[in-house]
C-alpha cells in the first residue's frame, strides 16, 4: 500500500476547542512506521489539555492533535525497517528517546531530557486517522489481543512501572487509592504480582464496585469508614488519584519500611508527614509515564492474569473527540472512553 | 489441657528401618509452642535419609524422628507465649536459627552456621504425634484452610524462595525442570508472580499431565522435543530435579542476562557452561530451604493464587510410615504422600 | 573481677536539670556483658532531650540517664557468654530487638516495634560508669582503634545507614547539607563507598572549613551562593541539619532519578516538591537509627577510610556532664563532645 | 582540520603475523567522531588473538587491525555531532549496540545480540593512527587526566562492571585471583567501593609485589600457603586469572551467601562445587566486558581513589605492534603495554 497523504485529525486549536481537520500524513522516517490507528484512550491528562492548554510544565502554543493510548494497523515502513511488518496490529508506546544520553543508555530512557511524547505540544498524538512512531517502539499483538486491549496497554503500563518502582511482591498487601483506569488497572497488575490483598479506596459507590469486580479484594469509602482499621497494615500504597486528602490519611496505614508510591498527578508541592518517612522509614517515591513496560503489559494482558477489557464503556469517532473528552465529566458511569477513528458519524 | 508425657513417633532406628516407639515428648521451652500434629509431608529428602541415612552433609548418627513439613494445633505452650494461642492451627517453620548471628541478624537466617533443622539429627522431625517449636515458627492459619494445606507450606516455602531468589517478575518467561511436587508448586508460584509463561520439563508422562493442569503453560518431554525451540527463550531457569541431564541442556535456553536457580540437590560438583555465564551473564544461583516464607506462602494459598491441595495423593498413619516413605518409588502416581497421625490402622 | 553494686551516672531528673547520683549498677542477664564505659559521644538527640525532656515521640516521664555512642571494656559476662570477653575492648550498639517479630526476622530490626534503645526512656543509656548490652550488641575493637574513636561508631553508623539506604555508588555525586558531626561522618563514609564529588552545605564558615578538610571534595555556602551552580546535578542528597530551609532548594540540585535521604530529624511534616517526586522519579527516603552497621564501620575506621578522631573536640567527666551537653551551645567550635567516666573533676 | 585519507594500521594478517599497513581512515557516520589515536592498551584478548586467530567465539577470518584500550583526541566530528569537540581529548568506549534492543533499551547494551566491538572481527579496533566511534561513546577527559590514563579507562571498566556485578559494598571481605592488570585494578576499585579486605591471591612473586603496592591489603602465593587460614572468609571473590586452578580452591575462602564472580575467560565449561552454589547460597556469577562504565571510571580515576599509571610498564610504536604484543610472554616484568601511535622507531 501506498501511504496516504493527507488525514483526518482532530486538532486541539485552542483551549477547549477541538475541531476535525485534514492535516499531512505525517512524513515516516528509515526507521519508523506508518499505523493506522485503531484505537485511542482518551486519558485524563487529555481532558487536562482540552480544558486548560497545559498538563504540568507543557504548554500547548500552538494547535496540536491530543491522545497517546494508540493501537493501530502498520500500513507502511520506512527504508530500514522489515517491510514483513505491514499489516501487525500493533500497541504503541507513545515516546521517543534520545538513544544517547546516560539516562537512555542506563534503562531509564522515560527521564531523557530530550524525550518527545505523543500530544505533548509540539508533538501530535494520535486523535487521527495515522500516526508515526520508531519500529522498536511499535509492539506487535498476538492474535488473541484486540486493538482496543492493544489502546489499553498504555494505561496498564503506568499501571505496571508504579508496580514495580513501588515493589509489589507475592504476598503484599497494597493499598490503592482512587478507583479510575489507572487505579483499577494498578489493583489488577498488583495482583499479578503476588498481591494477596488489595484494597482500593474511593468515595464514589460505583467506582468502588467496579473496582471490586475488576481486581481489588476489598474497597472502602474514605468519606465514611476511613482507614483507621488499616493501621500500619499496607507494605505498599499507590496513589491513583492526585488528591492530597486521600494521600495523607494513607501513611498511617502504610507499615514501617514499606513504600507510598504517587502516581497520580496535579500538585507543584505537598505537605507530606516527613516524621514517619523518617522515623518509620516508609519511601515516598513518585513515577513518570512508563520505561520499558510494553512487552511484559502485552504479556500480561495476553495471558489474561490482567484484563483490561471491562473498563472501555464508550467508543466515538474522530468528529466527536470533543465528547469524548468530556465524558469523565458528564457520565459518571464512565470508566475508559475509546476514540475509534473508524468509527462514523453514522455508526455513532 | 495439660501436655501428654509420652507420645507415638516413627523412628529411624537406621537406614532402611522405621518402627513405631512410644517416647517422651520433647520438654517445652519459654518460648516454645508444643503442637499435635495433624499433617507431614514426605519429601524426597526424607525418603534418602530412610534409605542411605543422610543427606548431603547432614549424617543420622543414631534414631531419629523424620518428617519436617508440619501443621498442627497447638495445645501448650511456654511460660512466656501468649495462652491463648492454644487451640490454633499452624504451619511449622521447621528450623531454629541463633538469633545472633550476622545471618540470623541480617535477614538470612537460614544460612546461621548453627541453625536446627527437624530431622536433621540429632533434631527430631515431627513423623511424631506431638512436636515443639518456637513460638515466631508457628505460624497461624486463617480459618479457610486446612491442615493439609498448612502442611503444605512448607515444599510452597522451597518454590516461594526460589522465586524470590531467582528474581521471577510480571511477564517473566520460566523454565522447569522437573514435575514433582517442587516443580509444579514452582510453576504455581512463578504464575503468582506474574510469570506469563512457564514451560515445565519431565520425561514421565503423567507428571507432565499434571503439570499443565496445576500451574504450568506448557509442558515438553526433554527426551523427544528437548528444548532446541526455545533457543535463548528464558528470562529465568528453575531447575527442580537435581538431574545434570535436565540441568546443562537449559543453559541455552536462558536469554543473556537471565538466571539459572537450582534447587534440587544431590550432587558434589557439576560441570557447568562457564562460557554461558561469562559471555551471556546468565547468572547461576543455588537455594537451601527458605528464609521468612511462611507468612507470604500462608496468604498466597489463602488467595487462591497457589493452590497445592491437589498435590496430595495419598495418607499414612504412623504406623505406616515406611509405606508412605517409599510411595514415590512404588505408585508412579503418587506426588505428595502425606503422613496423618490421627489416621489409626483400622482407618487407613 | 566481681561486677560492681553500684555506680555513679549522670541523671536527668527533669529537663534541664542532671544530677551526679549514686546508682545500682544494672542487672546482667545470661546473654549480657556488663561494660566500664570508656567514652560516650553526646548527640543532639541527648541535649533535645536535656532541654526538652523529649525526642520526637519518646517523653522522659521520670529520671534517665542519657547517652547512646558509647565504647567500653567488658568487665562480667552473662551465665551463657563465652567468659574469654572479658577485658575486651568494644563499640556498642545501643538498641535490643525483640529478635521475633517479622522486622528482627527479615534484617530490619531497627523497625522492630517493641526495640529498646538507650536513653529512650525508661531505658536508661551510658553516661554512667557501667551499662550493659546484648553480648552480640557489643562489637570488640582491633587493637588499632581507641576507646574515643569506639564511640564514634555509632554516628559513623547512621552515616553508613544513611549512605546504604540513599545508594551511594562509586563515581557518585553526592550532596550532603549541615556540616555538624554527622554530616562530616557522611561525606567520608559516601567517599569509602566511591564517591567522587561531596559538597558539603553549611552556613557557619568554621564548620564548611572543617568539612573540607575532613571528608567534602568541596564546600558551600547556602547563604551566599546557594546551589544555582548545580542544577541536577547530584545523584544522590543527603541531609544532616534537618531544617526545612536545607531541604527544599537541594531537590533541584538533584538529577532525574537520584535520591533524597533525610537523616537530620525534627519535624513532624514538611513541605516537598512533589512534581519533582513525580516527574523526575527522585525518590524521597528517611532513615531511622541504623541496622547492622557496626562490624562494616568498625571496618572502614580500622581502614583508615573513615577517620572520626578529628571530629572529638572536646572530653567531660560524668560531674561535667550538663556542660557536655551544652557544648554545642555555648562553644561554636565544637563539633563532637564526648563524656568519659575516667575524667574526674581534678583532671577536667 | 580536514580529516585524513589514509592512515597508517597495524594489521592481523594471519595469526602470528601483524603488517604495518597504510589503509583508508574510517568513514564518518553523522553521529560518529574521528579520533587520533593517543594510547592503546595491548589486552591479553589481542595477544591470544595475535597467536590463534580468535578469542572465544569470535574469529578472524580475514585481516583485521586489533587493539580497544583506546584514548585519543578528537580530530573530526560528523555532521550532527557538535563541532566544538574537536581538540578534547577523550577515553574511548568501544562498542557500538544496537540501541533499539530489549538489551539496549534496558540498560545492559552489552549484551546486544548485534553489539559491534573494537578488534572483534570484521570490525576494527585502533593499534591505528584514526579511529571512529559514536561520539556518546567518545568520553571527554578532565584536564587533569593523560592520554595513558584514558587508555586505562578500560581496564578499569573491566573491573568496575565486575565489583558492580559481584556487589562489593562497604566494609567487604574481597578475593581476587590473578595478579594482571585486571586483578591489580579490581584490588583498586574494590577499595574505592569500601573494601576494607582485599586479597590478592598469584603465584609470581613481583606480580604480589606489585598488587600490594598498588591496591591490595594482603597477598598471597597459592602454590606456598594455599587460602586455608580463609575459610568462609570473603563477601566477595573474583577471578581475574581464568585458570581452574585458582578458582575451584576459591569457594571455600566465600562466606556463605557471598558472590563468586569470574572475569578471567578462556573456558567452555568448568566444573564448580554445586553443593557450595546450593547450601551455603554462593552466587556464581560472568562477567562480559562492561556497561555505563566510562563516566564513573573516568571520576574515580580523576578522584585519585583509582591510579591505573602506574600499571604502564611500557610504550610502543606502531612499527613495534608484534613487541607489544608479545611482552607479557618475554619479560616478566611487564603490566601493562601500550601502543603510542606517536611513537616512531627512532623514540622507541
Amino acid at each position: 500500500m501506498t501511504a496516504p497523504e493527507t488525514m483526518l485529525a482532530s486538532v486541539l486549536v485552542e483551549p477547549g476547542t477541538v475541531e476535525l481537520r485534514r492535516v499531512p500524513v505525517p512524513a515516516l522516517g528509515a526507521r519508523e512506521v506508518l499505523v493506522r490507528v485503531e484505537a485511542v484512550g482518551v486519558c485524563g491528562s487529555d481532558t487536562h489539555f482540552y480544558e486548560s492548554g497545559n498538563v504540568g510544565d507543557i504548554v500547548a502554543e500552538g494547535p496540536v492533535i491530543l491522545g497517546h493510548e494508540t493501537s493501530g494497523t502498520i500500513v507502511a515502513v520506512g527504508a530500514d525497517v522489515d517491510p514483513g511488518r505491514v499489516g501487525q496490529l500493533v500497541a504503541v508506546e507513545p515516546q521517543r528517546p534520545c538513544r544517547r544520553c546516560g539516562y537512555c543508555k542506563d534503562g531509564r530512557y522515560h527521564l531523557c531530557p530530550d524525550v518527545e511524547f505523543y500530544a505533548a505540544w509540539p508533538v501530535d498524538g494520535s486523535f487521527s486517522e495515522y500516526a508515526v512512531i520508531d519500529d522498536d517502539f511499535a509492539f506487535p499483538l498476538p492474535p488473541s489481543m484486540t486493538a482496543e486491549e492493544g489502546a489499553m496497554i498504555e494505561p496498564v503500563s503506568v499501571a505496571l512501572h508504579a508496580c514495580r518502582r513501588a515493589g509489589v511482591f507475592p504476598g503484599a498487601r497494597v493499598l490503592v487509592t482512587g478507583a479510575g483506569p489507572i487505579g483499577i488497572l494498578t489493583a489488577q497488575v498488583a495482583r499479578s504480582c503476588g498481591a494477596t490483598e488489595i484494597v482500593v479506596s474511593d468515595p464514589v459507590a460505583n467506582r468502588r464496585e467496579f473496582a471490586l469486580a475488576h481486581g481489588a479484594t476489598a474497597v472502602l469509602d474514605p468519606t465514611a469508614e476511613g482507614l483507621a482499621a488499616y493501621a500500619q497494615h499496607f507494605d505498599i500504597y499507590i496513589d491513583a488519584s492526585g488528591s492530597p486528602q486521600a494521600i495523607l490519611p494513607a501513611f498511617d496505614a502504610i507499615r514501617s519500611g514499606g513504600t507510598a508510591c504517587l502516581v497520580g498527578m496535579g500538585r507543584t508541592v505537598l505537605e507530606v508527614p516527613i516524621s514517619t518517612i523518617q522515623q518509620r522509614e516508609v519511601d515516598l517515591i513518585g513515577t513518570y509515564r512508563y520505561v520499558n513496560t510494553w512487552p511484559a503489559a502485552i504479556d500480561l494482558v495476553a495471558s489474561g492474569l490482567v484484563d483490561p477489557a471491562p473498563l472501555v464503556t464508550g467508543r466515538h469517532g474522530l468528529h466527536a473527540v470533543e465528547e469524548a473528552l468530556t465524558m469523565g465529566r458528564t457520565d459518571p458511569a464512565a470508566i475508559k472512553t475509546l476514540v475509534v477513528p473508524a468509527l462514523t458519524e453514522a455508526e455513532a
